[in-house]
């Protein structure tokens, strides 16, 4: 391959602000980023809050054409709210989970229960290995007394770990999100310093944008002046990272963020303001096929992986099954327990109305029912939430499994080219459970 | 530095089996298993069902001399159970919690509130950077019927992509573990032709241990027989794994299991065999001074980062403090709701007693006290398991933070005697928080 001297990347961050029924003009938005993404084609999307698979479908649908690569990163009891969407395709995914992330009891903070975490997705850029990770910290509620500094602290450290510990092989690391800290905060600081990532705002030659690259703005109509409070025109709070290596430069040609409402719409796209970068890549040295570390693998064995991954897929497959039968028995139960105490109270609530009308059953037999309804109610709703997050679990294996299954048969298509009748040709679909002839 | 071609390693990995209370004889097989490792002075120790804390620290009391170098990793409610003594120096550690581990109803397995994980440590050998991996899998219960399979197999996908992604720049590879699944099972094959992980059992050059490398047997008297049917001699599912590099060859010369028992002790070490490989490794190329991402930052930034180091750390202890007295509250909360329920029950109880006598408070507020008490001690049980994990993860990432700052500040040291009056001479007790003057 030809020496590769310069590449460009467009990179693109927003959190989508995608609760259902409870972010302000959900649908609409999702429409409008979808319709903008297909537009603007850039090479790496990266999403955070897409709280509802059925959203990140529905933009997988929508960009089909001109992203067609994508992954959708579950955790948690609701998910992770990581998505992403590529031009180029994807090699391998992999989810790291943060130790710490706020409370259960804190529902209305809701942080606990989207299991944040942080995503990673290699890619190939044009003959270089591209890193990506996109993620998410822990929100910060109240400046002054932000109860959840040291879990966010702590994410931060983890973030770093993360990042150094699996980019070591990469040409190029490239990270999105919303840090939901300032640029100056001991969580950045301690992610900037170790890794060695660079803040693209920063690095930027040029920058077309909101004052001091703020990314939760007070002209956002989402948001209200006094959430911003000491802060009154806004604050940075998501950010593009990268950095290259000894092979590779990159550097930050232009970025721009959305300035808090869009040209010929009445919305803007979220509460938080959109980020794009166009990065630069010069490599000094001639290019390899890249990120590949099968690539030495003779073509018996990449068989045999593909076999033992399908055989894997297939025994998570039957655990997805199971839990998601455990699930319904959960749901089903609670379901007969609140029916069972409803029965109850419309029985007991006779005598209120039949005045003087006897008790119809004993009140110890009613009470102990009632504390049974609510223990039944209780055990079902947390088996319920926990069986959602063994299937979140299972559902993001499977997914990442047939992921690397797609890859495999990818470099399994390549040998059978360049050595006719080694080994069968595959659909190109990542999806379909394929079997090797065991005798290849 | 010169050419090395040749550095033995020795590898001790043995699951000690240490439930504090339960497992039988467990104070005094950890005073058996200290004196032999202090004897045997392996290179790198890696042990697993290391439950109690308490535990680890006598071990690390008793081989301070011989093993200076200790890590133990923290997660769930009780901990990982997984800890690493090493002659060589710890450069910087990371965890991976696995995404699924059983379920916490079903108490009586233990596993879910074990919180298992994978444990890296990245060492120094001889020049070479080695990233040590020990870990230790759900417990298969039943063979014929396995409701934890898709679990493990899960677990055993989490397991490669954690070693996969986190050992690219590393010039040696070795994990050691439970890996509670057979040789040919899925999640083994999985994992091995995954990774390229060689199994040292297959690879030695010479053997000396239990028939076909078991390390589960008959033999060993803390073992019911039934519990091995249908293999009644027993099974391996320890492991000690290894692969090389492009820089670096790994052979295994020798490899050895206990059997059962142990010359001059009544007891044997654990219900686990106890296994040793003596690897070689052999480097092609003259070996850098290893590991060290960090190597070419400049003392300024080095400085800088312990600041942040120290900062961090800081932050984490107030978390630390502000989880324990959370957790103390739970805890007082609690046993005043279960003295509320002892009261009210004696009180109950005396009519029973004297018999005849009126019931001193109605029905009803009995029944709706009880409630209440139930729900205070259900409330608080809930609420101390979840501020103990949230303590272990800090502890956890307190504990990594402390050894990354101990390599910092032996790098500024090193630059110090290069460079002198650059930067001051610093304690090596890495637990010493230290403040840089911000002119350095």
């Amino acid at each position: 391959m030809a020496n590769k001297d310069c590449v460009g990347v467009r990179v693109f961050s927003l959190n989508c602000w995608g609760i259902r029924y409870l972010s302000k003009h959900c649908s609409q938005r999702y429409q409008m980023i979808g319709e903008m993404l297909c537009k603007e084609q850039h090479d790496i999307v990266l999403l955070q809050e897409v709280w509802s698979e059925k959203d990140f479908l529905y933009l997988k649908t929508k960009l089909t054409s001109t992203h067609p690569h994508s992954h959708y990163f579950k955790s948690g009891v609701i998910g992770s709210g990581l998505a992403i969407f590529s031009k180029h395709r994807i090699h391998d995914t992999f989810l790291y989970r943060y130790s710490l992330n706020g409370y259960p009891y804190m529902a209305h903070h809701g942080d606990w229960f989207g299991g944040k975490a942080v995503g990673m997705a290699i890619l190939n850029l044009a003959g270089l290995t591209a890193n990506v990770y996109v993620t998410h910290l822990h929100a910060e509620y109240s400046r002054e007394k932000d109860s959840y500094l040291s879990h966010r602290v702590v994410q931060a450290w983890e973030l770093q770990q993360f990042i150094r510990h699996t980019s070591t092989g990469a040409d190029v690391v490239i990270v999105g999100g919303d840090l939901n800290m300032h640029p100056k905060d001991l969580g950045c600081r301690l992610l900037m310093s170790y890794t060695g990532l660079r803040d693209s705002y920063v690095e930027t030659a040029k920058f077309d944008g909101c004052e001091n690259g703020m990314t939760l703005i007070a002209d956002n109509l989402f948001i209200s002046k006094n959430e911003l409070i000491p802060f009154e025109k806004g604050i940075r709070i998501d950010y593009i990272l990268f950095k290259g290596s000894s092979k590779t430069d990159i550097y930050c040609d232009f970025m721009s963020t959305t300035k808090g409402s869009v040209p010929g719409h009445a919305l803007p796209y979220s509460d938080h303001e959109a980020l794009t970068a166009e990065l630069r890549l010069e490599s000094h040295i001639p290019a390899q096929t890249g990120s590949d570390k099968t690539q030495d693998t003779p073509t018996e064995k990449l068989a045999e992986l593909v076999d033992t991954l399908t055989e894997a897929r297939t025994e998570v497959k039957v655990g997805l099954h199971c839990a998601e039968r455990m699930r319904y028995t959960a749901a089903r139960t609670g379901v007969m327990g609140l029916a069972l105490l409803f029965l109850e109270l419309a029985i007991a609530a006779v005598p209120c109305f039949a005045l003087g009308a006897e008790q119809p059953f004993p009140r110890i037999s009613f009470y102990l029912l009632a504390a049974l309804c609510f223990a039944i109610l209780l055990t079902t709703f947390l088996l319920y939430i926990f069986y959602t997050m063994e299937l979140k679990s299972l559902q993001g294996a499977e997914d990442q499994m047939r992921l690397a299954a797609g890859s495999l048969q990818e470099k399994l298509r390549g040998f059978s080219v360049t050595q006719p009748h080694s080994v069968p040709q595959r659909s190109p679909d990542g999806e379909q459970p394929c079997a090797l002839d065991p005798e290849e």
